[in-house]
Parts: structure tokens; sequence; C-alpha cells
């Protein structure tokens, strides 16, 4: 009777697992040697499992903004942005991402995470409103669903139609709606239709809220995301993003047009109720974004890594999740083999990150890999040779091979 | 019928003090000066509502561990501690602070607000264990009880024979039970009494989690928090704390005893689905809890300051929360009073916090002073002052005056 007995069954897996050096949950980082190079277990590996697509986290105008706010504003804020936690750089970087994607207002998170919890647990009421998902949402939407304490609905992946019905048949008691997508989702590497949602959450009077956690600086032509993409940026009501992807930082943002979305900075515990980001990570965040702005070369280089390894893996034929996009996830049909699968490649001296059922959207296990823009030929040469070994060793792992 | 609608009420509230020049809540340090010090409304302001307790976010050491850190390991990590981001500065920072409480093992988290959340959502399960909570518990805790989905009993603040009763009287169906109480809490001031939350907790079969996020490094012999002082150290069951206060930096973590509390790297969303502290802010605080440990001088001149202010505010006649802490809160009658009395600080030149209800464990107002290591003698000079104009300016804030 304790509430560790239901840590036993996963304790007794893991334990197994870091035994025979198959746990990629508890990789360290033993030195960081560069954007796409690190130390693990002793040896220099190629990082393809990291989100850090426009290669920004050794940008030297990045650090040396954070350095200066150092210098200037000192290590932590040791406050919240409602209490004294509101620094110059704070509102600045407020103003500085409204006006990159072109919106009114945008209010900052100490994290990705906080970003996307704050924002639901802020506008949806647990009495009056109602929050409608995509089933393949990341777990910060849905934990900002259970915040929130309304009731959730969930629709199919990625399918307008199925949102229309479920909006179709709400019971007209709700006040607000919200409905919840991603830009591009990161287990698969798939986007989503923004603009069929923006029509079908607007013709039942919803508002939309787009993640575009893993998009922001990535997709589209300026990289404001998917939803630029799509067309759409004037049309979605609340853009969330996150600065510890593309901006190689930590925090998060919720963006909109909506001059009333800027009251959430007083109704949301996870923005009241948490210390404002420390000044260096704001600064580095700003000085990442004014880069990527202003030399669109990144985003071309990180998609022409992207389509190089996705072309490859295709020769190999791999089974593939989705299209070319600067995630690619390689399906395997069991738990077991996916384990494996991931040490191999790690053997191979490559980093990619592993995920299993039920974190996975369908039945299949996963070897994901994040492609960047800082991936040096010689990078992208490792991964093809490691990739095509994989698709040797592992017969599961291939379109042909698949039981 | 709208997400917004909820906002109107307060919208017209904050416009109006804004409008005034009396919203606490919407304060931008326009500059940083030095640890007490930031230019508000254009004019240089000592800072006394900030949780800077020990004065750390300009010591040298955190700066140049920092400025180190995002040489060596970039601006950020880009990834969750369970993928790509647990680098060697981490699991360096788990090891001391774990060393620091002569405790078995620490879990690093992105805030502080995400160590409770993720430490209760983490431990309890939503259908078979049950939380009980101090009812002057922080948001964090409150949120942490919402995300676990979990059933959760209220105790009266700092009464453990509530608990005791409530304990008592619990449905025999629950397995895990988990207590939460603080160490000193952050609106009066007020310490708990932890020896005999630890007996009754235990008593029960019940594990006791004591956030001791305004109490690290500033109550105990050594600094370990309101559970040293109370001499029961080795019995509490988890010990959460912030990286945001004593330390002056981001983040926040869970240490405790129990080899099992580790598991909870895989079970707690708000550990697994968030980016890692970047390394510049774990180096800055691993610098600080170096320089605190070493250092029980700036301890000493924290209680020093906080006993003067104290007395002084005895003198005066102001009616205060509780005994002298490094948070010392005057209490007012009306929310009005309250505005008026947080601005009449700020033309006198100082800030302070305000809070009214319900964010208050009563039903009065109030002004929050936090105290600071760094206060110098003129510091303390000008609060004196203030407050001594205070006393005159408003009755209500009196014992003798208060209607």
């Amino acid at each position: 009777m304790s509430l560790f007995d239901k840590f036993e069954k996963n304790a007794a897996l893991l334990d197994q697992l870091s035994a025979a050096g198959k746990n990629p949950f508890t990789v360290v980082m033993e030195e960081v040697l560069g954007p796409t190079r690190a130390k693990i277990k002793g040896r220099e590996t190629v990082l393809a499992g990291t989100h850090n697509y426009l290669g920004q986290t050794f940008e030297p105008r990045a650090i040396a903004a954070a350095k200066e706010a150092l210098d200037h504003d000192g290590t932590g804020t040791t406050g919240s942005r409602v209490a004294n936690g509101t620094f110059a750089g704070h509102t600045k970087l407020e103003r500085d991402i409204a006006d990159f994607l072109s919106m009114k207002n945008c209010v900052v998170f100490s994290t990705g995470y906080a970003a996307n919890l704050g924002a639901i647990a802020g506008f949806v009421d647990r009495n009056e409103d109602v929050v409608l998902i995509d089933a393949d949402c990341h777990a910060c939407i849905y934990d900002g669903c259970q915040l929130s304490g309304a009731e959730t609905v969930r629709f199919r992946h990625n399918d307008p139609e199925s949102l229309d019905k479920r909006l179709s048949r709400l019971d007209p008691k709700y006040n607000g709606k919200l409905v919840c997508i991603e830009g591009m989702y990161s287990m698969y590497g798939d986007i989503a239709p923004v603009k069929e949602f923006v029509e079908v959450a607007h013709k039942h009077g919803a508002h939309l809220l787009v993640d575009e956690a893993h998009s922001f600086g990535v997709y589209g032509e300026t990289g404001k995301g998917v939803s630029e993409a799509e067309g759409v940026m004037d049309k979605i009501d609340f853009y969330t993003g996150t600065f510890s992807k593309a901006l190689a930082s930590i925090g998060g943002f919720m963006a909109s047009n909506h001059p009333e979305a800027e009251y959430i900075r007083f109704a949301s515990n996870p923005y009241r109720f948490t210390a404002s980001p420390s000044p260096s990570t704001i600064a580095s965040a700003g000085a990442a974004l004014a880069n990527i702005s202003e030399n669109p070369a990144i985003r071309e280089k990180l998609w022409e890594n992207a389509r190089r390894l996705h072309g490859a893996f295709v020769q190999f034929g791999l089974r593939l999740a989705a299209k070319p996009a600067p995630v690619i996830s390689v399906l395997l049909p069991t738990r077991e083999d996916a384990f494996d699968a991931w040490r191999f490649l790690l053997d191979q001296g490559v980093y990619v990150n592993m995920a299993i059922p039920p974190g996975t959207p369908g039945k299949e296990s996963l070897l994901r890999l994040a492609v960047s823009s800082a991936h040096t030929n010689e990078d992208i040469d490792r991964l093809v040779a490691a990739y095509g070994a994989l698709a040797e060793a592992f017969p599961s792992a291939r379109v042909d091979g698949a039981a």
C-alpha cells in the first residue's frame, strides 16, 4: 500500500533496459561538442534526436546577448510576470514575436509546456466552456485540458470532418469553444490542414488554437509556421510556440490578434504563479529570432537536409511515417525492435529519439530523427550510412520486411 | 458567447487601476540596477517585493558559471530530460542538491511550479490515491492535485489535528496517500509545524511532501529549510524547492530518501514533456548553491535585516501577519486600501507585492515585503521611512486603526 506501487511494473522494464544499455530515457550528454555533436557513453556522437532545427544553440550573437543580459539584469528575476518578474527584455521579446508573426499581441511563458497548459487553462472555464482537441495532440495540450477541468472532446487526427461532426453534436449549453491542433505533429512529422480547420472551427463559432512548437521558424515562406504555409496566419485565434526548438532557448508564448487575449495574464495560473524566464534565456531567444528572420538560408538548409535524408531512407525501403519534414520517423512493429534498433544506431555513432505506445499515435513504435540546418554534409553522410545499416539489420523496419 | 466573456469583469477593474497608475500586476522593471534596485516608472526604486532572499542575482561566481555554460553547452538543450536534454550539468546539480540536503536523490524540473505540479501528478494516481493539502498551499500545489485527477482533501492551515481527523475519516479504498504542506508560507511568512505533520502523516501510513520554495537556504542551521529547523530532515518523504528564490535562477527540484522516487522521471508529464533547463541557468543555480553553502553570513544578514524591519513595523503599530521572517506582510481591510497603499509605497520609492482575496489566506488584502540579505543599511532605512509614512497615511494598516 504505497504511492510507489504504480512504478513497480515499469521499474523492472527500465532497470532491465538500463542494464542492457538500451534505455533511451536515461541518456546523458556527457560533453556537448557543438549543435550536432556530443559525447555519449564516452564517444563522439551525431545528434539527430534533438529539436535544434535551425542549429541556433551555439549562435554567437545569441550567446553574446545572453552574456550581456547576465551582466545587466542578473541570473534570474526571482519573481512571476505579475509581480517583479517583468523586465524590459520580456516586453521587448513579446513585441518582437508579435511583429515577426504579424499578430497584435504576445504573452511569454516560462516554458513551452507552460504556454499550452496556461493558454488552455486560462481561456477555458470548467463550467461554461468546452475544448476539442486533435487526438494526436502533445501531452501539454492534454494536460492543459485536465488543468482547465472543462469537458474535453477528441476528434480524429488531422480530420476536419471529424471536428465538424463533434462541433455539430455539442450540447448547446456551452458558452466558449476552443479547438486545439498542432502545425507539425512531432511524432510522425505530419502537418495539419490548418486552413480547413479554421473554416470548420469558425463556422461553429469556436476559437482555434494552433500549437506551432515544432513548425515555428521552419514552415511557411518567412518561417511563421504551417499556418503561414496554409495562408491563414490572419485567421487563427491563438498561436502557441516554444523557444526550446528553433530558437534554442527555453520558454514559450501565445500570440493573438484578439486584444482580449492579453487578459489571460491575470487568469492563467501557469503564467501568474511561476517565476518568469531568466534574462539570459529571453535574450538568447530574441537574438536567435533576429538571426533566423534575417537569414532565410538557414531554413533552406534545413529543408535541403530533410529532403536528402528522407530520399535516402526511401531508397533503403524504410517504413516512414510521413512526407519529407524536419522530423523523419521510421516505424517498427514492436517495442523490442525499437529498443534494439535505437541501440543499434547509437552503436553507429548516431543519437535519435525512440517512442513506444502509448506515446505514439498508432500501435507502432518508432525511431524519430530530428533534422537540423546545422547538420554538415559529413553528419548527413553518417546518418545515411547508419540508417542504411539499420535497414539491413532490421528487416522489420522495411516496407518489404514488416510482419 | 465567447471564451473572453469571463475576462470582462476583471478587465474593467484592471484597466481602471492601470489608468490610475495603481495596477501592481503590470509593473515593468525598466532597468535592473542591482539585487535590490531597479528603475520603475523612470525612477530608481528599492526592490522589496522580489524573493531574492539571499541576494544572489548578481553574484559574480554565478554569472561566471552561467557564461562558461553558454560557451561550453550552448544556449539551450532543445529537448526534455528523458530525450536529449540531460547534460552533465543537470546530473551534477541533482547530486549537489541531494548532498546539500543530505538526501539520497534529487530530480530537477524546469521551473519550481513544474516541480510541485510534476511531483504531485507523478506520484498520485487518479483512481487509487488521495492527496491531502494544507488549505493555504500555493497555487502550484492546487494545480498538481487538479492535474493528477485524484480526490483532494483540504485540512485547516497549519493544523496537524485537522489533518489527523481527515486521515482518520478517509475511505479505506485508497492505496497511496500524499500529504502536502509548505515550510514557510509566502503570503504571511508563517511557518509550518513540520515535526507534528510528519508524526500525523506517518501514523496513518501517508507520505509527506514539504514545499520549501521560500524556506530553502533561509531556515535551519545550515539553510536546509524549516524541516531542518524542526529537526526532521531525515523523516520527510519528498522535499520540493525552487531555483528562483534563494538561488536566483529558474527551475525546481524534488529530493527524497526513497529510491523509488527516481521513477517519477518516467511517470510525470511536467518532467517528461517539457524542455530541460538551459545550461546557463543550471550553472548559475549550482554556483549560488555553493556560494550560500560556504557563506552562512549571507543567511545571517538576511535575518538581521528581517528582524530590524519587523521590529520597526511593530513600533509603527502596523498590523503584521506573522513573526519576524523573510516575508513581512502588512494586513489591510479592503482591496481599495491595498491598491492605494501599494501605490503610496511606490511613490516613496519602494516596490513591494500586493495581494487581494482570493489570493490571500483570509478576507484581508496585504502588502508583502520580501527581505533580502543584499538590502543595504541605506535600503533598510528607506524601507523603514516609507513604512513609517504608510502607518501615518493609512490608519487602516495599523493595529489601532483597523475598522
